[in-house]
């Protein structure tokens, strides 16, 4: 009944280049599977920049904590992450299982601990092992190649059906450079942030400082404009990882956040994180519907977004739409909950490109049979305009199924 | 597969004394369904003072914009409810429908249409046709009787599969009153309002002023306190009506809300109040589990509601309800999304009386085959203390199965 691997997953992977100060080694721990990798390791090469976004939880996981103090230096030199236990509302025993894992990264990899990042995922509340990442972390960093990212995203999967991995390229200053990425997230999905896991690496020169102002705007449009189920993690964290590497063929450094030159970069990473996001909602747990949900019109930008996440946070849009039902009701029934302004006889909701409602009624000429035809497909489009403002926002999600309450009823036991 | 009649439904309906004053009559106006009531009617005798809430829906019903006119004379004759449709996004056909319902009304009752009373239920976005009342409400005016009020609780059920009915009586200045309600909802249920429809009728002496304070302030830690989906109607109403018939046993007339006399009606308000809005919640769709989430130790009454809420309302903790899994872990994530203060390392975390986490990790001492044994049960209880202040809050929801998604992915169609 639960599908093996998610419809909506892509038909393939890309092709992902390598990016040059980055090698990728996974390994099994035992963490919580067996006969499972469960661990990947990210190496970078000296000099490497980072940045991040994480979760607003009030009740953050230990590696949260422990990344967030990490990025002051905004140096990396490895990241690893592990699946299986998430390390989270574990106390101090999740601060020490932080801190011994580190040094454990530290001993193999010969990196300084304060440039290790770190991230878990899984059940909260389980004390996390970390001694069994001991001599596991030294093989893997022995083994390290510079192709691993596909077996690396696989690694830290938990309910997802499928890696989710993703690459562009883009000019900067006349090299090209190559970004690639990786996330992690199947269930718990909702803003802020909108994903579990994310990682991207990049071989271009850009100073830390100018990544975090760069992944702070981008991941607004996409992590942050998904949801699967209105839950948000305490685990969400998003990381980039610049090596630099590109200079050495004449990619010029960039130090500040307004430089010029940056514009095809921001274009990239907004493409690619896009795409991971994509890919997060099309494995939203038990998913058979990706769904767009576009609001204009409304009063300001924020509004558009809190009325667009209301429609795709509601359990009633959400099962009509596992239904194939145009119920364009519960359409207006989130607009009018969401607490921004609203006129009802103003308003106007389409489902595709038919328009089936409009002036706070029911559209006279629509017909039903076109837009039952257009809900049996995969891909959903909701556009509602309010007719009041220029503000507006799109967000995805997906269908709620019997699945997803299956996978969720039966997870931790 | 879905459950005829809610397993969590009450074993048996209580004897629901006359209202002295209120007459009910039930009819089939074929609204949308067939061979079956979908109309009632309650006939209040001249003098009868009305009080109301409603949903806080930016979009809201035809009839609700109505009733909230209609509140401003605080008199009230008649009231009528469909189910079947809703009249809510239907423009200006459902306010001519409102007209029209309540000329067709005033002509079977001979009650000025200013004072009869509104509410429908049901599809909507779909005009209602008001035509079909026509003949209908006068035989029911010419039936009505004092003892109808279960079979009109029958009449407007839609998802429900049981009436909602729920008896109290106080004393009233040496006096005994009855106060007798009904509730009318199973799905799209939240704050604020978190009832489709109720009414409640009592033979209480209340000018409606004051009915409308109690009503404001009792509805905060019933109906505003349940959830079953986050999803909030269009339609939301809750009205009350007293007819003052015991002044004629030497009930005294109330006409100013901090009279000490009432403290006995408001404490069974409050309890007429809680009774139905269990009901609603235990009739929520494919509820199988009835769940009470306490807060303690929060920084605010406010905060403590609003942790309350994320809690109830995360699909995550609901499913693993509906699972039988004591996923404590889901319940930090939505402590943690919730936007208020909380501290990790002084959270705590109780399902039934056992405690599973204090100090920010998992209780050594919680035995996971006791907290099975619990979730098993039938009711639920999950208590967080945060340990920071004094604020606390109540609410009520259900869990979240796949019978929610198979009755709201096949509703409309």
């Amino acid at each position: 009944m639960i599908a093996a691997v998610s419809p909506l997953a892509p038909k393939s992977f890309p092709e992902l280049p390598e990016i040059e100060g980055v090698r990728f080694a996974t390994g099994a721990a035992g963490i919580r599977y067996k006969d499972r990798t469960d661990v990947m390791l990210a190496l970078f090469d000296k000099g490497t920049q980072a940045a991040g976004v994480f979760t607003k939880s009030k009740c953050p996981s230990a590696p949260v904590d422990w990344c967030r103090a990490r990025l002051k230096g905004g140096k990396a030199r490895a990241l690893i992450v592990n699946s299986g236990n998430a390390n989270a509302f574990t106390g101090k025993a999740g601060a020490q299982a932080v801190k011994l894992t580190a040094a454990l990264a530290a001993k193999a990899t010969g990196a300084p601990a304060n440039e290790i990042f770190l991230a878990s995922t899984g059940v909260i509340g389980e004390p996390l092992d970390a001694s069994k990442f001991d001599g596991v972390l030294e093989k893997m960093s022995a083994h390290a190649a510079p192709d691993g990212l596909l077996e690396a995203a696989k690694a830290i999967m938990t309910t997802d059906t499928f890696p989710k991995v993703a690459t562009a390229s883009a000019m900067l200053g006349g090299v090209e450079i190559t970004l690639s990425g990786m996330a992690k997230g199947a269930g718990m999905i909702a803003p802020d942030m909108a994903t579990m896991l994310a990682f991207v690496f990049t071989d271009a020169p850009i100073a830390s400082a100018v990544l975090q102002s760069m992944l702070a705007k981008s991941v607004q449009d996409s992590f942050n404009a998904i949801t699967i189920d209105s839950d948000t993690s305490t685990s969400d964290t998003l990381l980039l990882f610049a090596t630099g590497a590109a200079a050495k063929r004449g990619a010029p450094k960039i130090v500040t956040a307004n430089d010029r030159r940056l514009a095809p970069f921001k274009q990239a990473l907004n493409r690619l994180l896009l795409d991971l996001a994509y890919q997060v909602v099309k494995d939203g747990e038990g998913a058979r519907k990706f769904v767009e949900v576009q609001v204009t019109g409304a009063a300001s930008a924020s509004a558009a977004k809190k009325i667009a996440l209301s429609i795709a946070n509601s359990p009633l849009v959400k099962t009509a739409i596992a239904g194939e039902d145009a119920n364009w009701g519960r359409v207006v029934m989130a607009v009018g909950k969401a607490g921004e302004r609203a006129e009802r006889d103003k308003l106007a909701i389409w489902f595709g490109g038919i328009r089936v409602a409009h002036k706070g009624q029911r559209d006279p000429a629509y017909d039903e049979a076109k837009v039952s035809a257009l809900m049996r497909e995969e891909e959903i489009l909701i556009r509602v305009d309010l007719g009041l403002g220029k503000g507006m926002a799109k967000v995805w999600t997906c269908d709620l199924t019997k699945e997803y309450v299956a996978i969720n009823g039966d997870y931790r036991s």
